[in-house]
């Protein structure tokens, strides 16, 4: 190959603009996560492959990108956290108190068809708590994930989460005799369902003794008696009521998951799944042969939908816009209006950043107007200009365009006044 | 392979007190960042094998975790950060205003043999700027990193910035009629000099004309004229003069870098170079085969030596303590004294976490006394008891162990002086 190298296929470049996205996205996620009380952790980005083999949910093998490392060891990208998470668990668990509340923002790989909201690699925020088997703990995580769409800025009318639950399936199987008492053929026809051909899923029903219309009807019953009363007091409790709806038809997961299941639905246009989780009591037993047989549950939310949905929704979108407006590259741009001032300009810059300030300056001689025009270019809301009357110095507010002409000495304070002044001028509230 | 699985050697689990730490470094370097006026980019962390080998270094090429991907792609995990800022500078660099004050914090990898202070896997601090050939740019960079160190809690007692430059040594070659014109084979030899059995770098020299004394004497001579003057002037000017030696035994990468080269030098017991970094003017040009032929220069900081060294270092460790002590899991643990009581428990978890607290509370019934416990072992400040008095509540401050009973219409005031108050009891300043 020749010429210009390019980027891999499905793999993002994160200009500043791009960043600046990502990070607004992250810093909330860490915020609802603080105020949930969850610390952070982080694993490998590569870990052996085998840790993707033993759990149940096969599909993952065929997208990895595994290789064989120079010591002979066949090793993955990791394209999710929980089995990690079960290592870590089973590792070192017992040193910490439980239930662990934990959190993780990383990045995961895949190889599939990069499309549009599915790219080769992606940010996922994981959320989990270990080591606590009750209902309450499902529905702290529903309760977060209800939180971190509204932190997001998202309302009721944006999204709502999708409740369903494997026990309420394999009590109505059992209450129909069907599967003769082994839930998983049943449960792996259910969990293909959405993606399979209706004629092989109704295929696959028959053989069991049973049908797609039963199904059907099953879900659209839907309330499955009280079994998700615990989980919707809570949440009543808590003002959430709105936010929620059982809906047996959420199914991917099911072979996988052990009681709750639940998804954050894009109500949009989009119909998406924007971030989805549940109970999984035997996977840490699983990835540790036993060693750390603990109860979990948990779930995740990647970076690609939730931004798309983001900028497609009016008030989350003004939300982001308004954060990125916020975060300029420099607050202050030190002006070098004669170049035999420059070592001072440079005291000044150094004072500055010393006091917090972003600032910037020119890192070469050049004209006056073009240092200005790169200040308003940066955003910055004050200048100060040294030039030869210096220790003299101008301070000037970029925005209202007015200038006061201090001592050096006094210039820190005014410097901090043009910042915190409201950009329209003074208001009375 | 059975039993349990382990992480990949030379590849690190961050549990949630080791995710800390790499927090606070990645916090402190994005605020120093933010105060040098930079914006933060990230690029992908698979890349074709191809960008990596057309840099020159070809060093790093066997430490490659390289493979083909099911694309027959030859792809490797990223070694460093500088050819994806060139790749990306070629492919947009049009799009934005020079220089570019660009910085990234991400993951790289490299299959060497692990040990103490190097990993397989480490983060990297990489901060560039692009497009700006003047020297007051490779200035504003030894600044950055001095006020990095110094932002870290280190003095110039525990460390100093390292200043050569390759042209102070091509210009020397030329005065003593080396190498014929081509300065790349002797330049080559400095470079592996540190590394190079000395009888290897004697019989190199000698083919060249020169010797190892001759060598020696050269670095021993330092000022190498006024060649350091404009950048050790720019700093003076920043009041950072004792933070800077020029020392022209900072050899390595002198074939990559096209002009100033520096390193931040630990000067404890360790005296390991803890970041480094210059110019390298011709990087872009060649990633891009000539469409981005543009002046730059960076430095870049691993987090694996410099955590080491904070942990070494009284001043900088006793800052680090004091910021992981205050971050706390939990400010405010929600006691449910009455499982009765359990659903205003939640409503007041709820009203808790939208005013901005970390808040946690028992998943599942628990007894009283555990849950205090709990708390404690969260260092929550405050605790509120929901009990059969409800809607009188407890507001406890766990620090003081005093105790106030409040109606919950007044609890959030309450609970918010508990958090502000000063361990100690009131001082009068």
């Amino acid at each position: 190959m020749g010429g210009k190298i390019q980027s891999l296929p499905g793999f993002r470049d994160f200009y500043p603009e791009d960043c600046a996205v990502r990070n607004y996205l992250f810093d909330r996620w860490r915020a609802v996560a603080h105020r949930y009380g969850f610390v952070e952790y982080e694993g490998p980005v590569l870990e052996p492959s085998e840790l993707y083999k033993k759990k149940s949910g096969g599909e993952i093998l065929g997208q990895l990108f595994h290789f064989e490392d120079r010591g002979d060891r066949e090793v993955a990208m990791r394209p999710e956290l929980t089995p990690t998470l079960a290592r870590m668990a089973a590792a070192r668990g017992r040193d910490y108190k439980k239930p662990l509340r934990w959190f993780g923002i990383g990045q995961f790989f895949r190889y599939e068809k990069p499309q549009r909201g599915r790219t080769r690699e992606f940010y996922q925020f994981n959320v989990d708590i270990v080591g606590e088997p009750s209902r309450g703990a499902d529905a702290e995580l529903v309760a977060f994930a209800i939180d971190l769409m509204r932190d997001l800025g998202f309302t009721a009318d944006d999204f709502s989460i999708r409740l369903s639950d494997r026990d309420a399936w394999t009590a109505s199987l059992e209450a129909e005799g069907i599967g003769a008492g082994d839930p998983a053929p049943f449960l792996n026809i259910i969990d293909k369902m959405e993606r399979e051909r209706p004629e092989v899923t109704a295929d696959a029903l028959r053989g069991l003794g049973t049908s797609r219309e039963a199904v059907d009807a099953f879900v659209a019953g839907a309330g499955a008696g009280g079994h998700f009363s615990p989980l919707l007091e809570d949440l009543a409790a808590r003002g959430m009521s709105d936010f929620v709806e059982v809906d047996l038809g959420v199914v991917r997961g099911l072979a996988y998951y052990t009681g709750t299941v639940f998804e954050v639905f894009d109500k949009g246009r989009g119909m998406r799944a924007v971030a989805g989780g549940g109970r999984y009591d035997n996977l840490c037993g699983l990835v540790s042969d036993g060693a750390a047989d603990m109860p979990a549950c948990g779930f995740a939310m990647g970076d690609v939908v939730i931004t798309d949905l983001i900028r497609e929704t009016k008030r989350a979108n003004a939300q982001l816009l308004t954060h990125l407006q916020a975060a300029s590259a420099a607050d202050v741009y030190v002006v070098v209006a004669d170049e035999s001032r420059r070592p001072d300009a440079l005291a000044t810059v150094q004072r500055l950043r010393q006091a917090g300030h972003r600032v910037d300056y020119p890192l070469a001689p050049a004209k006056v107007g073009k240092q200005f025009g790169q200040a308003e270019h940066l955003c910055a809301r004050a200048a100060v200009v040294v030039g030869s009357e210096f220790p003299e110095v101008g301070v000037k507010d970029l925005l209202k365009r007015s200038e006061d002409r201090v001592d050096v000495a006094e210039m820190p304070g005014r410097v901090r006044a043009v910042l915190d002044s409201p950009p329209e001028g003074p208001h009375i509230a």
